[in-house]
């Protein structure tokens, strides 16, 4: 018997599941729910309930859409020449809140990756190289994450477009803006070297 | 536009209105959720609602409990001569965990506190009035937290239960274990110091 009544003892459980909430975490959660509104307890298990109900991908970028299209790929103001390249849905709103893209996405939903059994087919590639083949598309923006998936991947959807009429690029390597040189690894140093530009 | 769904973005606020878990926090848990297999998600939505409907008080501690008396209570293996009286039902795991305490609880469900406008009636002093009045206990713990608000409800139920043959004690105050005296506040040194005690 550890003190907490079974129910709350399922609910820590399902809290412990996600990623980064341990188990203190988990029954602070737990008992935080119970002591919210029923109102507002009941709208997120059914916020739960909802999202995955409505789960399915964009039929255009694969992100996770309620509707067939997403909103950004139905917003035909933005570039259709330029498509940026992202690992998962939740990079998407990262890059827009730059206001610095204002093409379309496209989401793999995952990086290859030979050790975990994931391959090129696993990955939503086959729906790039359809949108890029349309032919209006003039640049692919890799902007998988600075790890050797990352880059395995971008250099291989950069071969596989490379019969077409398109330029793929990859997000500048360097160092963080407000980072300091002297925690920068020399990796990225290395990097930021080969990056380095001229000052006009 | 901010690039996540609208299903997407109801569940992130529901995180978001947990304690502790910022907006960022919030994304990454609900797209795990969309990540999740379906039937571990729905398990979680069942956990919120399971919960909230199976939430009452165990007839005698006042601790949230499935049952019309909780576990602890329904134990008649545990000391009856004390109770220990807490603030939240989430204090009762942390002294269980300490395997030193063998009578039973006692959750108040708050603190005195004029300022946000709690008064003892507000809070399950009565019942503990009514299980002292009973006779049999003689030792009542105040193990409520090392604040304004917890020192005053401690002594305003120490005067309440006087009338009572019962001895009212609190927990220690003093030096965490592992703590530095470095580190130290001096309101912990003085209650240290005061709390001294022979070595034998």
């Amino acid at each position: 018997m550890n003190g907490h009544s079974g129910s709350i003892a399922r609910l820590m459980e399902s809290f412990a599941r996600l990623p980064g909430i341990g188990r203190k975490t988990a029954s602070r959660l737990a008992y935080h729910v119970m002591r919210m509104e029923e109102a507002e307890a009941m709208e997120f298990a059914a916020a739960i309930v909802d999202a995955r109900n409505n789960l399915h991908y964009c039929s255009c970028c694969q992100n996770l859409s309620d509707e067939e299209l997403c909103p950004i790929c139905a917003d035909d103001s933005r570039d259709p020449s330029m498509i940026c390249v992202v690992e998962r849905p939740r990079d998407i709103p990262s890059l827009e809140k730059t206001r610095e893209f204002t093409g379309y996405y496209h989401v793999l939903h995952g990086l290859i990756s030979p050790i975990d059994g994931i391959g090129p087919d696993q990955l939503k590639i086959r729906e790039l190289v359809e949108r890029v083949s349309g032919g209006e598309v003039r640049e692919v923006i890799m902007a998988t994450n600075p790890t050797v998936e990352g880059e395995a991947t971008a250099l291989y959807i950069a071969r596989l477009l490379r019969p077409f009429e398109v330029t793929v690029s990859r997000l500048a390597f360097g160092l963080p803006v407000g980072g300091d040189l002297e925690y920068a690894d020399e990796v990225t140093l290395t990097r930021a070297l080969e990056g380095r530009r001229e000052i006009l």
